[in-house]
């Protein structure tokens, strides 16, 4: 399984990249049952582009981005200091997507897979490493949701290796964390991991591997939830707890998410990082639920990541 | 005129501050007619503690805090790194104000005044400065607002120096900008200055004095306005705009300001600090106002600065 076709080439990641984008479109509007994604095509000054799917005013995704980017170029300084990279020249290809439901009982969910690569000036390859994760996001905890999207996620991970999704799922609980906010997670987490090196030209054939494994399972992970919530009523209060968490994911995504923050301080496309945010938000003062709440129930499974899977 | 009294000490600063601090709210619970401040009370861990004054579901103010703080302690990794700071222990003080209006043709305002001090080991005060300033962020461009706003806070400087209003609108104009957005300002600006230290006492006073001038002139600046715009009728049309700029002011605090930014990496208190985030909030995916709309006039202004007072 490890060593599987397809090979690890940049084309071949661009190739299984856009055909994941390609098969979540598909799968996402068929759950949402009206609305469509409208694509923006764009170019990059300097190298590349990108295909900006977003989604709008659905019955189930009040809003939502599934976009790939296939961008190059030379290394700046902004790359040297802040990336800490030291080549020539890059290559990065991803999918990032975020799904805002409209309905506060079904999970907004964030998924991203990349590859990157650095060159020296004769175009050789002199790192390459491969990056990414899926996290769910609920307003309200049902435990066998959250079970299903970890269970998942780690069934898909395990024939890499047993040990890799309490990893990957730790670092997840890490790494969406408002810190400002005593560590409250944006979120019941999922899997995240970065810079994972191949040893070897057959370790980077399983590691593409591992990406698909990964990318391939997001559907299986996040639609049925969506499917089994999205006729749920719900009523102004839950809207408002939803928005105000909403806020919590904002703040998160402004001030800590380290590929938000690179993306625009490096003159990435603003519209295109930026799709990642909710669509309607709230900021009250200090604003509490009340104890015993079912409202209380999900602040507290953020506040103390739990073992799912 | 400057060298009136009464003399810089930390004391008259305190006092001031909390003197500003009640009649801003005062005239402002007047101005809103309904809701009233309620007050916060708290202690930091190391020194010192706030008044944090927070307003909500008024009439007129949808949202708003008037927040003072006497903070002291000693200078810490972060003060070091962050600020530049090399003495040993620090005191500071200040009022900082956001309101946000229900009625999106009442503009949202902005303002701080601040005093630190920094002293050696035996506690001799090593260095001191003063920093501050109030900017307008309307969602529907007034021009005899804008040019009320800025002449009345060029009006209050005048006395300190002609110079001096050009240069502090300018550096308004540069900081409250979103560099991530072609340096779209959040607003149309007013004044800011900061590092303003006294060269000997007599500087000092009229220093005291020159910030006196600025608190002082807040509401003069403000109140005129929403008085004026408050019972203009208001659609859904209306506040959805209000509600997207809003979003910039979002954008543009927790990526770019820098006191947001400090106080929520060296564990300020963070309610106090969010108080400023507006209550409801639109992230579209690339929102454009209608050609030739007045949606379009107001980011016509926020996209060129004009020359107001």
């Amino acid at each position: 399984m490890h060593t599987e076709y397809p090979l690890l080439t940049t084309d071949a990641w661009i190739t299984y990249i856009h055909s994941l984008q390609d098969r979540i479109c598909a799968a996402l509007e068929q759950t949402d049952g009206k609305a469509r994604f409208t694509e923006d095509k764009w170019e990059r000054d300097g190298g590349g582009g990108g295909k900006t799917r977003v989604i709008a005013h659905g019955d189930v995704l009040e809003k939502g981005g599934v976009n790939t980017s296939v961008v190059y170029g030379k290394v700046s300084e902004a790359m040297r200091s802040q990336l800490k990279i030291n080549g020539e020249k890059w290559f990065a290809c991803g999918l990032s997507l975020v799904l805002h439901p409209l309905n506060p009982f079904v999970p907004t969910v964030h998924a991203n897979w990349r590859y990157f690569e650095l060159y020296d000036a004769q175009h050789k390859v002199i790192d390459r490493w491969f990056g990414g994760g899926a996290d769910l996001t609920p307003y309200y905890l049902f435990e066998e949701d959250a079970k299903h999207f970890h269970t998942t996620l780690r069934n898909a991970i395990a024939p890499f290796g047993e040990s890799l999704y309490p990893l990957y799922k730790k670092q997840c609980d890490e790494y969406f964390s408002n810190k400002h906010r005593g560590n409250e997670m944006r979120g019941i987490g999922g899997v995240f991991y970065d810079y994972l090196r191949p040893a070897d030209e057959a370790d980077a054939d399983r590691l593409f591997a591992f990406q698909r494994a990964n990318g391939d399972s997001f559907l299986a992970a996040y639609i049925p939830i969506a499917e089994k919530r999205k006729q749920t009523e719900w009523n102004e209060k839950n809207k408002y707890w939803q928005e105000i968490r909403r806020g919590r994911y904002t703040e998160f995504n402004l001030i800590h998410d380290k590929g938000t923050l690179f993306g625009l301080k490096t003159n990435g496309r603003t519209e295109s990082i930026l799709m990642s945010l909710p669509p309607t938000v709230r900021f009250d003062y200090n604003y509490q639920p009340e104890k015993g709440s079912e409202e209380e129930k999900l602040l507290a499974a953020c506040l103390h990541p739990e073992e799912w899977a």
